[in-house]
């Protein structure tokens, strides 16, 4: 099954069939990508002949002499039976179909959809789709989304694969993602759509074994394969971190999503403890999602669940532990001389115990010297860092430096949360260029490390070394 | 009770005891806040005399021939008992005190605080603090908040009053709302800090019986009054929305407290359930309370709990339908005229129940349609606009000035969501100029609307009729 996919990413050749003259038509933006980023070699095939993007435009895939190993779709639903016939007889294996009016639209398209599985199994091709985003690979040059640059801002290379069954939620959060800090995230992206052929399965399998994949996100509405789903995951979860959304969780969602990808729901209390069974981190809501690929995009595992909380706000910290507690973690109690120091240090107001609260009278310097005290302390098995700006003495761009310094160590999971107006939002702006993660309240920050030590509690209890699994900190 | 924060915000004279010619100290900024916003008769003391921002410094309080109707002591906690002795004699009998080092420290702290509460009772006194910022309104020109302007940016005099606890949580929230939307949200903040004499009931009970006040913030870690303080919200709720956090929910939050406003943590169960009981809003996350005071403070009160939905993505119309059920909302059912209208007039690839998906297909211009039905479909109590805009015909410019022109009607809750990269982010910062609720998530702008419909449901649990409560919507 693996090979499916890898037919289509390591593919030396690739066809765009329906390629238009219409500016901003989904064929004229794949064929576009194709021709300005795929090192191989692309043709593209429009009926009507003549020339696009500098490139012959063929009037059949008959008239191409060259062996193709793999071809996108762009052709409407009506139409698109007969390009797979030719694609057939032309030896293409590898099929991307991007176009809806299929199974998502009911009777009528779910027949023209077992038409075209006919043809696929006359053919042994593989297919993606139809009704999807298809791939997207910066590394490689793949792109067939069909949404112009203007519109979706494509995302650099880095650790972070995603497949979705949803192509909306994939256009969004790749679209999220090419503003994310550096915009260095994407390996490989996804999107099967109705999963005539290759499904959810195959998706897992192949960024599972991709060793560019530090992380994979998942976007599922339901399963083709359950079963051979939650058996893929359990292997990979022991690799590398998978996590995600299984939506339509309620009957209502349900209810919604019946109309779009024919999904139907299951027992969702089942479906929870199947994906926490294998492995998998399950998000509901997409702020952690994009707080999953802070944390995981660019932290290191922590060796245990005992937090250092440093905050110059005795109500953030409080906000803080009680999120500690949420999300069974625990506050870690300094070793001796760790604690000793932080009290001769510090003035008597100042709380050295667990959070560290260096109070409204804190400067940027304090902040090094507790940052470096917990990250030196083996006691502490992740930091979190918590600043309210607005107090009079901490100076912005100072306390940015300090985190930058101990941001880059990297031996231990460190997150930032800066709350407040003006100058949290431009602090945040300037750790985030480094891809150093900074969350907006102190909640969200400690979410993010209760997320990373839940991986790490199912590692130690599947007998894996945390220390083994490296994830995206070494981008 | 009352009375006694009235005498603070309808002071007509105010003394900064503690005035200091140090830029940016705490006796510096008060003084400047009241020299430059107070209305009424600034008065400044230093013991050493001379002149600031423009105005005389007097020694003492006894230098002042004036009646003084209130004071601002900004002394360091060793000079404060002598302080308060003097304003006591000179007759002032309202007094903040922002200065920290007293029971918040430990026992020394404690005795000082308690020398404090006999001078105030000797002289009947009314205080504020000690260990807190003390008062805000940017309406009544009032500010002992101690951080200039260029660290705490003010926001301008609006619907939403707050009263916290934590003064490090009060800076960071006012911090926030000076860059939400149109600044405009602040009609009277408290905080009271240590509440040495004023307290949280008194507070609620101050901003409840306020006409500015349309909605109130919260931020607690204990109750120095649990009884009264429900006792009063119950009558308040009714009459305008509380809402906010109640920290130290757990056993680590409670240790965190312990060093800073010397709270304890009680059985947080019971604290929901009285919480809830007295029509108190509770929510935990910093998110949820910023998008708290975006629908609370911009939106009328829906009839009932029924939701429509307008989507461009199914996975997005799934994920907003799932949050639908978590925060026990319905999928309304649109009228049987209003349903015709939508089948005849999308394309049949739209999905025209409720959801409604425009599908990657929409322009701006279905939105006005879709919009427009579900606003006059009486079936509908609230309207959620959900928009990824990265699809191919969509202009977000012509989608914003739609939602504009949806969302000035205010006579059911709207709220929209736009999610992904550039589009999303611009579309939202229009839209917010405008107070227009946006949230970067299906399930926030969802969940926003559950905490409306839950007030309604409260209200009307006690025959309240919630047309008669008006909110921020007229701001």
């Amino acid at each position: 099954m693996t090979t499916q996919l890898k037919n289509f990413f390591n593919a030396k050749s690739f066809c765009v069939i329906g390629a238009s003259t219409t500016p901003n038509k989904p064929g004229n933006v794949i064929a576009y990508n194709f021709v300005h980023t795929f090192p191989g070699k692309t043709f593209l095939v429009n009926p009507r002949g003549g020339e696009l993007h500098g490139q012959k435009l063929y009037k059949s895939v008959f008239e191409i002499e060259e062996k193709i190993d793999a071809a996108c779709l762009v052709v409407p639903a009506k139409y698109a039976t007969q390009a797979l016939e030719d694609s057939g007889k032309k030896g293409i294996k590898n099929i991307i179909i991007t176009t809806g009016g299929f199974s998502e639209i009911g009777e009528e398209g779910v027949l023209l959809q077992q038409q075209m599985s006919e043809i696929m199994k006359k053919y042994e091709m593989n297919v993606i789709g139809p009704n999807c985003l298809g791939l997207f690979s910066p590394e490689l040059g793949i792109d067939t989304m069909f949404l112009p640059g203007t519109k979706l801002k494509r995302p650099e290379s880095g650790p972070v694969s995603i497949f979705t069954q949803s192509g909306a939620f994939g256009a969004a959060f790749i679209d999220q993602l090419s503003r994310l800090g550096s915009a260095k995230w994407v390996s490989k992206f996804i999107s099967y759509g109705n999963a005539s052929d290759i499904n959810e399965t195959d998706s897992l399998e192949y960024v599972g074994n991709d060793s560019d994949t530090k992380m994979i996100i998942i976007y599922l509405e339901d399963f083709k394969n359950g079963r051979s789903f939650m058996q893929k995951a359990r292997e990979i979860s022991l690799k590398k971190p998978i996590m995600g959304i299984k939506a339509n969780r309620t009957e209502t969602g349900a209810k919604a999503g019946a109309s779009h990808t024919a999904a139907l729901s299951s027992n969702d209390a089942i479906v929870d403890d199947l994906l926490s069974d294998a492995g998998i981190i399950r998000v509901t809501t997409w702020d952690k999602l994009k707080d999953c690929v802070l944390v995981f995009g660019t932290q290191p595992l922590p060796l245990g669940d005992r937090i250092a909380i440093i905050t110059d706000g005795g109500g953030a910290g409080v906000m803080a532990s009680d999120m500690v507690s949420d999300c069974n973690l625990k506050l870690a109690e300094f070793s001796p001389i760790i604690q000793k120091n932080l009290d001769e240090t510090f003035p008597s107001f100042y709380a050295t115990g667990n959070p560290i609260d260096l109070t409204g009278s804190a400067v940027a310097e304090d902040y090094r010297i507790a940052l470096e005290a917990a990250y030196e302390d083996p006691n502490v098995d992740s930091i979190v860092n918590l600043c309210i700006p607005v107090i009079p003495d901490l100076d912005i761009n100072e306390f940015i430096q300090i985190t930058k310094d101990i941001a880059k160590r990297k031996e231990k999971p460190f997150v930032t949360a800066l709350v407040g107006g003006d100058e949290a939002v431009y602090g945040t702006k300037e750790l985030m260029k480094d891809d150093i993660p900074v969350f907006p309240s102190p909640g969200r920050a400690v979410r993010a490390l209760g997320m990373l030590t839940d991986y790490v509690k199912y590692l130690k209890k599947h007998g894996i070394d945390p220390r083994k699994v490296s994830m995206g900190e070494g981008k």
